[in-house]
Order: structure tokens, then sequence, then C-alpha cells
């Protein structure tokens, strides 16, 4: 066990040059493809997160918070913007869906239930997991409103709708802007000890760290960049050879795969009875996909897409969000959780994503 | 009152003949044997209850618990079975839908109420209450993807939509157990005093008892099973002639008399000022039906009915128990209940019902 | 700031003659007419808000409440009368969702804003906004089930559903009347402050000051119903010639004027760190415009409309109350607020009425 925690990274390293390999060599096996890219984002995102939170702590405050903020969700950014590129909409909005309930339901539940089989009760800061809810629910609105709109209005073209959607896309990003004030200046006290909460924060960081540390944060990001490229050209041929709709491929499979390296760090806080950082990590990452991530990609689609993506999730992503979020809410609102709680969330992300299996695409 | 209470249950035994002997001189008068069927049931369904306790109190533990599980919500289980093999799904699921909001609602609403009248605020353990209702917010999540599933997927046959179904209950039900473990094995002292609520334990129980106890619950449930068949047989000429849909008379009146037990329990507890034993009752029962009950008969299904139940409510039920949930959550989480409160509830309940009341069948 | 405070409300009533003048003058000029009117109206209800306060302080207990409660929404209550004598339905519904979600996201999130930007964390009695909340989940429920219900029935004609809506709106009424009983004298001492919260009743009152309260209540009165009669004749055609529909107009303009001096009063009482005082103004002033004014609306239609008012909402209006009474619960239900929870709560009310305003009417 911890020689694989040690050395594992290295071993799935390895990935990232066979699935070039394997484009090159044999660009037809989608599904190889696919699956090999799947295994090299792993350890890249690993290594983006280490790096930044090395970072982080020498920069300190602001800086730091806004660096993690920015890389935190780097892989999904860098797939979300290659699958806009492709005018792939649905495969975005699924992968943003399955991206916040899967931090919510599966990482948490996973936390939750991994740390109470060790402690009977576990307690984390009501106001901060209050505070994350709360965005949670913030964005569940602004992303059912378009929806509701575009139920009701049946307005032919989606020039007023994209209106609308732009304009909910900059209130969001503009309230996400408004946390990280409160969360690195006004209120830092309250997650202060969050951001410190990962192994790699407990050792003091000299000069050739950071050194290796920025390097280590470019070179992965470039590696994020270019199996991601891969991922994203492989992933509707192979949704057709393994017959699941691109919805599925995109809520689960890709959205695990971008949240791996979260889904590990929150199992091991919670396991260390650091429950704060843990929750910080699950609901902060679904809050940093909604606020920052969704309208980001939403700006970016004006230049880079075939046409602008509008906010218009399916009903089902809305009633999964809907869900999930209500479930965290009744769960983490008395800052307490127990082993109970991971399997409840952990059955609520059992039945959300059968849906998505069985949904025609 | 205190002859009422001691002998009240005599009396009404007295209508398990009357049912009995309706049915058999006057097979047509479907009405009155509906009648004296719904009365006879309370009586041995309090049977049923007050030899679950002994029993419970006298196994402990794990068997005990377990057995109250099953004994618990035995007059429910029996009808639905009955209603199942009839293939009266509607009523099954309308049964279903007002056990839950019944206890849920009018349960702990007059629980509250009569308390509240008493005591000017009274208290509960946050965490077996959040426990409870996040269980039942599970639930409805359980209940609500078939329904949204079938409204998008526009699937003609059912043969998904009844995979999909099956695998929630198997879902739902094996959270259910885990419940069980956390209930009577980990966390025990959380809720522990609640099983030892009812009257029942402040006794010693010497061995006759317990056989006594034992002889009651068969002939108690053998009651039940033969009353339930004439409740059964006669309640759709019944709604007919009352001018009620099927949905209303099993949303509203097989409801109240499958929980009467529980109710009167709650109210009592709730005025001694026992309020953990009283939401642990309403909520635990309300739990009980939806991750128990509501799975067995699907699982039943496959066996005794025409054809297999799927979990496809109708709409209105679904709104009306995710509002109920939502309203539980709303009173309950923050561990004290009032008198007003209880009104609260107990006004969400008349609104409720008078939606079935109008629909059309 | 203080000469304003102080003299502010005389130059305001000068747009009373101003109004009226241009009705008598240039009647087809409705934009300038709904202009003078909407300005006209805010001291009118700012000095009906006072006079209450003063005559409540001297009454005291039971018949100051009641005075309270019919007078604080007032101008909502006339200005509603007048729309349903002319039959503008919609517009009475637009206003009512307008004041619930103007007052729970608009006043309160501007309170908890303002407030928090002077006090790191404020606290407030979490059982009182806890009823409060409850209080809106069930005028939610009030109001969805009608909708849900009309979805459903498709009953044709509206005999049912009117019948169906008096019905809830009997029970909303007697909820609120439970309410004020509970507010007023069970449990007044939870509430007690908070009555007391205003400027006005830290000063002792002479009999004087009695006499000219209740001249000033009755002039005040007499002025916004001169007032919202010129309001409600001008706005169908302002909000032509603005091209605004009659939703945005009621929702946005109508619901803020009604409630001006309420947004006053929180935000004076939040910023002196009075925040059960200003959550009571923001829930109670939303809980009254459901529970009496709606319930009291739809009574008086059978009076003084054309035909009696249904309550059936828009699907947008009722997601809008629900993702608003949501909201407030999310954010009150642990007792305290800080900056960022304003602004969450005023960016739902940023993004909630973008949709009222492209939806076409």
């Amino acid at each position: 066990m911890t020689f694989l925690r040690r050395y594992g990274r290295f071993l799935l390293l390895a990935f990232v040059p066979i699935a070039v390999g394997l484009e090159l060599t044999m660009p037809e096996n989608h599904t190889a493809i696919f699956c090999a890219s799947v295994v090299a984002i792993l350890p890249l995102a690993a290594m983006i997160g280490r790096a930044t939170d090395v970072l982080a702590d020498r920069l300190g405050g602001g800086i730091g918070g806004l660096l993690n903020a920015t890389f935190g969700n780097a892989a999904e950014l860098i797939i979300g913007a290659l699958a806009l590129r492709e005018g792939l909409f649905d495969l975005v909005k699924a992968s943003l869906t399955g991206s916040i309930i899967g931090n919510v339901l599966l990482v948490f539940g996973a936390a939750a239930f991994v740390g109470g089989l060790k402690h009977p009760t576990q307690h984390f800061n009501r106001t901060a997991a209050g505070m994350g809810t709360t965005m949670l629910l913030l964005s569940t609105i602004g992303l059912v409103v378009p929806a509701v709109f575009h139920l009701l209005a049946h307005s032919g073209g989606s020039g007023v709708e994209l209106k609308l959607d732009t304009e909910i896309a900059v209130v969001l990003f503009a309230t996400y802007c408004a946390s990280l004030i409160f969360t690195l200046r006004t209120h830092r006290s309250l997650f202060g000890p969050v951001s410190h909460g990962s192994a790699a924060s407990d050792r003091a960081h000299n000069g050739s760290e950071v050194r290796r540390s920025v390097i280590m944060l470019f070179a992965a990001t470039a590696g994020v960049a270019i199996v991601s490229e891969l991922l994203v050209t492989s992933v509707v041929a192979t949704a057709r050879d393994l017959g699941m709709t691109n919805l599925f491929v995109g809520v689960v499979i890709v959205a695990l795969v971008g949240n791996a390296a979260e889904h590990f760090s929150a199992v091991v806080l919670a396991a260390e009875n650091k429950m704060d950082a843990a929750i910080a990590i699950a609901v902060g990452s679904s809050t940093q996909i909604a606020l920052f991530v969704a309208p980001a990609l939403v700006f970016l689609s004006y230049l880079i897409a075939p046409q602008p993506m509008d906010l218009l999730f399916t009903t089902y992503e809305l009633v999964a969000i809907a869900l999930s979020v209500l479930s965290i809410a009744f769960i983490a609102h008395d800052g307490e959780t127990n082993w109970m709680e991971g399997v409840q969330l952990l059955a609520v992300y059992m039945i959300l994503p059968l849906g998505f299996f069985f949904l025609p695409g």
C-alpha cells in the first residue's frame, strides 16, 4: 500500500506515452485510446493538485487561493474546452453535471463512509459547509432558470435564451469572485485549516521544491491537454462501441476521471478525521465547477466553439443536480457525519446514474 | 377514558366477526363490509404492535429490532400483498403514498400539536431525526427517478423501466439493511431510548407473557390477513359507491387504517414529552414504508401479481411525498418543536389530500 | 443624510398631488402618471408603517399585533384589491410573487449584506426564523398544489379548481390566524424584541401622539387608495410603452413599491446589528403576503372582481417562489448570516427576475 501510494503515480504516468502511441499506431481502436487516456489523466491531475498545493502554500493568501481555484479544476476546464471546440455541447454539460453530483455524492459519500468506519461521529464547521451548500443551491438555481424558461418561452430561435444564459453566467461568475474574497480575505479563519489539509503542506517548502512545482505544474498541464485531446476525439466512438450514450459517458466516466484526484484526497483526509478538509474538497470542487468552470466555458464558447453554448441542461441532469444538492444539504447542515450518512449519499449516487445509463441518447 | 383505553380494544375486536359475518350474509353490501373491516383492523394492528414490543424487549438488540421492522408494518404489507394479487397497483401505490405522508404530516403533526399544548418547547435528538429525514429524502429520490425517467424516455414498452425500477428497489432495500445495522448495532445509543418508548416496556416481562405475545402475534397477524382480504375485495366497489377515486381511498382511508396504531402511540408519547419516541415512530414508520415495504412489494409482485409492479407513482403522489419530506425536514432539523409547528404539518396534510379528493381517477 | 432621513418623506409626499395633477391634466401620459404614483406611494407606506408601530406599541399585545398584521401590508392589499376590480388577475398574482421573493431575497439579502459589512457574523433566534421559513414553505405548498392539480386534471371548466383553491385559501388563512396566536400569545417572548425593533418604539408615546397616529393612519391609507388607483389604471399602458410584460412590471416594480418601507427598515436594523428584527420584517412580511394578503384577495374576488380569482400562479412564478424559500431556508437555518450570504441572496434575486424580464407576456 505504502509502495503503491509512493510509486503508483509513476506507473500510471506510463499511460501517457501509451495513449499517444496507440493514437499514432492504431487510430481506429477508439476504445483502447479512450481507456489509456482515462488512466493517463489520473496521475497528471494528481500532479497538478500537488504542485498547486505547494505553490499556494508558498505564495499564501490571495494569490495562492486564486491559483488553487484556477488549476484545481484544470483537467475539467481543458477537457471542456476541447469538447467545446468540437461542438460536443452535450458531452460538456454531461461532464459538468457528473462532476457536480460526483463530488457531492461519490467523493463526499465515500469520505463520510470511510471516515465513519473509524470514527463514530465526525465533526466539521457548519458555517463553512452551509456556505458551500448554499453556493451549490445558487448554481442549481442558475441552471434551473434557463431550463424552465426554455420550457415556457417556446422562443423558437435561441437568441433570447442565449442572452439570458450569458447574463446568468455573469451573475454566477461574479458571485464566485465574491466568494473568493470571503474565503481568502474577510472570513479567512473559517477556511484557514482547510487549504492546509493536504499532506503536502505539513512539510516546509524550500526554494528548489517551489521551482520543481512550477515545472511540474506546467508539464502536467501540458500533459493533460494532450491526453484530453485524445480522450475527447475518441469518446463518441467509444460510447457507441460500448453501447452507452454520450450522456452516460459524460456524466459518469469523464466526470470520474476529472475528479479522481479529489476522490483520493478527500477519502484519505476523512480517514484521518480531517472532515473539514474533506468537505471543503468535495463541496468546494462542485462549487468551482458550477460557478467557475461552467460560466468560463460559456464565455469561452463565444471564442472557440462553432456557436455559443447555452446553459440548457437536460431535465434529468437538472433533477439529478437538484437532488444531489438537497442530499448534501440534508446531511451536512448539522455539522456532523457518520458512516450511515456516507451510505445514504452513495445510495443516491447509485440511483441517479442508473437513470443516465438507461436513458436513450 | 381509562376504561376505554383498557377495554376499547376488545370492543373493537368484535368488528372482526362482524366483518366476516357481513361478507357471508350480504356480500353485495360493499360499503358496510369495507367499514367493518376498517374498524376491525385497528385493534389487530395494535395487538401486533404490542406483542412485537414485548418480544423485541425480551429478545433484545438485533433480533428484536428485526422483528419490529418486519411486523411493525405487517398490516401495510398484508394489505399491499393482497391488493398486488388483485393487480390493484394504483391502490398499492396510493396506500404507500398515504402512509408516508400520513406518518410524516398527520401522525407527527398531531403529536407535535398535542405535545406542544402541554409543553412550550419539546426537544429531541437532532442526529436521529436528521438521519430519518435523510432516509426519507433518499426514498423520495428513489421514487422520483422512475417518474422523471418515464417522462423523458417515452420507452413505449416498460421493459427498460421495470429493470431500472427493480434495481432502484434493490438499492433502497440495501440501504434499509445498512440502516438497521446503524440503528441496532453501531449507533445503538442514539436510538436506544426510542425502542423502549412504549408503555408496554415499562414492566418486566416474564415467561408466560412472552408465550402469550407469540400467540397474540400469530393470531393478530392471521386476523389482519383475513380482514385485509375483505377490505381489499370491497374497496373498489365502496370507492365507486361513495363517489371517491381509488387514489383518494388509498391515500387517505387505507393509509389511515394501516397506521392507526402509530397515530395513537405517537400522540400519547408526545403528550408525555417523550418526543424522541414520537418522532422515531412517525419518521421511522415512513422510512420503513418507503425503504422496506415498497421494495418488498416490488419483489413480491414478481411472484404473486399478474405482472411485476413498477415504481411509477403519479406526479401528484410524488409532489405530495416530496413536499411532506421537505416539511418535516424544515420542522425537525433544529431538534425542537412547538404546537405551531404541529399546526403547520397538519395544515400541509389538509392541503395535500384535498388535491387527491378532487383529482379525477 | 440625517436631513434626508428627517425630511425626505415630506419631499416625497409632494408626489401625491403631482400624480393626481398629472392624471387630471394629461391622462394620456401613462408613464409619467405611473412613475409619479410609484414615488408617491413610498412616503405613504412609510407613514402607515410608523403610525401602526406607535399604535401597536400603545395598544399592546393582541390588538396591536392584529393592527400590525392588517395595516403592515395595507399598500399591497389596496393595490391588489383595485387590480382585482379591474380583473387584472395576472398583475395581482405577479405582485404577490414579487412581494414574496422581493422580501426574502432583496430585503433580507440587502440587510444581510449591509449588516455583514459592519459585523463579521450576525446572529438571530433560530426558532423564530425557522418558524417563518416553514410558514413560507407552507404557503409555497398552498400555491404549488393548485398548479400541479391544474396540470393533471385538465378539468376544462374551472369549477372544481376554484373550489380546491378556495379551500386551500381557507387553510392558509386559518394557519395564519393560528400563527398570530403563537406569536402574540403563547410564544410571545420569542418574538418580543422584534416588534419593538423600529426606532419609533424607543420613545414613550403620549396621548397626543396616539391621536396623531390614528389620523396619520387614516390619511395615509386614503392617500394610498387614491394613488394606487392611478397606479393600477396606468400600469398596463406603461408596461406596453416601456416594452415590458405585465408579469415583469408586477413582479419587480409594483412589488418593490409595495415593500419599499420594509426594505429601508430591514437594512437600517441590520446595520445596527438587530438581525432578529431584520429577519422578522423580511420573512414576516413574505408570510403575511402569502398567508394573509393572498387568501384575503381570493375571498375579496368573490365580492368585487368580475369573476372569482383562482390561486393558479404561472410555473415560472412557482419555481421562483420555491427557489426563494429554499434559499432563505438554506441561509437562515443556522441562525447566523454574513455578508457573503447576503450576496448569495442578491445573486438569486438577480437571476430570477431576469427570466421574468425575458419571458413573453
